[in-house]
């Protein structure tokens, strides 16, 4: 008798071994370079109105109750303890602005750390006599605060004169991600949201989330078609960063209607529509357009390993032929 | 009796003809600025097979159809010539590649001088030995071939083997839009488009539309969602780039279906779909995902001025801190 058949047959079981030895290693780099890790985040969405304490203790009760369903990330709207108070330009306004660290810091710090979350805050800065900054601030469970992002692009237009009461981001060399127990997050704020630039120097630093506090609405006198084609602008050009870029992306947008003090412009309607998208910019929760709402999602933070790997433009961008992105306008 | 009414009437109109006159100041540089354009673009979205001569009969039918409709500016798929041959690797495919100008080139100029119409085409350009690109070429009207863009981002992955096939494009500093009777265009091709980078640099370099002749599809392999995902991603990162510059974009894609000639992999569902977006992402014009079709479009050249004046991102990138944007990853 052959010892042929089994030893065709060893050959046959080493091979396999090898190859599930192969397909192990390559799952095992997977789950290592990802940890294959699932984030439950929630988006704080609502109106707010002038009393101070009365904002912070609706969105504390909404992180609350986030918390409770099981969020560990929780991203808050753009400049949640006020009116949106850049309707009008008023030096009195500045008064508002408070230290980092500082009163909303050291709140939101405390309550990360009794819910343990990592909870993403807006404030307006004052770092300096005539020096303020639209700030996010990241406030991590027992760890406290452990990073902040200034907002570089600055908008202004009527009923967002935003150019008169925040200095832009200095930091350099800017737009860096920050680390937490939750991953590594690539925290913008609101105007931010429109440039590609910002996302994508988020992503080349190794951010695996951007997250957007933001404070956007309509004018009442634009038509109904005007105002559908900006929120519908707003959410893709947003979708876009997180598909050129493979990550997920998050956007926190506060609701309600907030009138001009001033009485010169029409105020403004803040259309809500938070929302969590994953990394090919497919929508993974979305909130009303006009009520207050937490939004849930769960991402998967393992897919933008395989995303990139089916899609690998980090590999293929053209850096010898970029100079130019360094330029106002090639004229 | 008093003439106190009749000079409050008289005052009245002088400030209400000062006002007329400013708003008439702001449409006059409205419209010399942007020309008050409309231009009637057409898509010609179809499959393609082995056969060149029947390839090329199919666009030529369906220009001709474009142009009778009205259409000024016609953009055709990428490498409507031929089947998409960089499903494998084989040196005999390089037969296909032709000069510039050369057969296509001189084909398609004749009949945009015949037919008084801009052509976008898209060809496997030979333009050494061992140096072949993907480009597309602009045919305009009685001026012929007016311009060239060799494809700068290359993309390799199973099934599209193109790093094989297509150098980049070296044309320095790149990305220069192309001077034609209808408008400076933004020509790009299919990789490229998930690139915000190449989008803006054309939109700095003042193209007033983005154009991109595209192959892609499907592995049928795919499950039903991962398949919507892919394409949605794709329309919607293409949106985005309209949205981010403030400028139209146009994406003509081929459909069928596409055997791998070597038998090795599963074959491309081309998914079509080629649209045409405005300036704030919005839909214009869209074709079927699985059938031929001359999908028609005007596009109002003058929102831009609009749209930019709304939402002026070009006036607020922080060219200051887009330093690493020339780098491959911030490690």
């Amino acid at each position: 008798m052959s010892f042929a058949p089994l030893r065709a047959l060893r050959e046959l079981f080493h091979s396999l071994c090898l190859r599930a030895s192969v397909v192990k290693s390559i799952d095992t780099l997977a789950t290592t370079t990802t940890m294959n890790r699932h984030i439950h985040l929630a988006l704080i969405q609502h109106p707010c109105g002038a009393d101070r304490a009365a904002n912070i203790a609706t969105t504390e009760a909404a992180i609350r109750e986030a918390a409770a369903k099981g969020a560990q990330l929780i991203l808050l709207q753009e400049l949640h303890t006020s009116l949106y108070f850049c309707q009008q330009e008023g030096a009195a306004t500045f008064d508002l602005a408070e230290p980092i660290p500082g009163p909303t810091t050291g709140h939101f710090a405390r309550l990360a750390a009794e819910l343990d979350v990592v909870i993403v805050a807006s404030l307006f800065e004052r770092r300096a006599a005539g020096v303020c900054h639209n700030t996010a601030v990241v406030l991590d469970r027992q760890q406290g605060l452990v990073g902040q992002y200034r907002k570089m692009h600055i908008p202004d237009d009527p009923g967002f004169y935003e150019k008169y009461y925040f200095t832009p981001g200095d930091a350099a060399p800017g737009f860096e991600p920050i680390d937490t127990s939750v991953g590594r997050l690539g925290v913008l704020v609101c105007w931010d949201q429109w440039f590609p630039e910002a996302a994508r120097l988020m992503a080349l630093a190794g951010a695996e989330i951007l997250l957007y506090p933001t404070a956007i609405g309509w004018d009442d006198n634009d038509d109904t078609d005007e105002q559908a084609r900006q929120r519908e602008a707003w959410i893709t050009v947003q979708r876009g960063h997180a598909i050129a870029n493979g990550i997920p992306l998050a956007a926190c947008n506060r609701t309600g209607f907030e009138a001009d003090p001033g009485a010169q412009g029409r105020g403004i309607r803040f259309w809500g529509s938070s929302f969590v998208a994953g990394p090919q910019g497919e929508i993974l929760s979305r909130g009303p357009q006009d009520a207050a709402e937490i939004i849930l999602a769960t991402v998967d933070m393992a897919r933008t390993e395989q995303v990139r790997r089916v899609w690998p433009y980090l590999r293929d961008r053209r850096i010898d032929a970029y100079g130019d992105l360094l330029k106002r306008y090639r004229d």
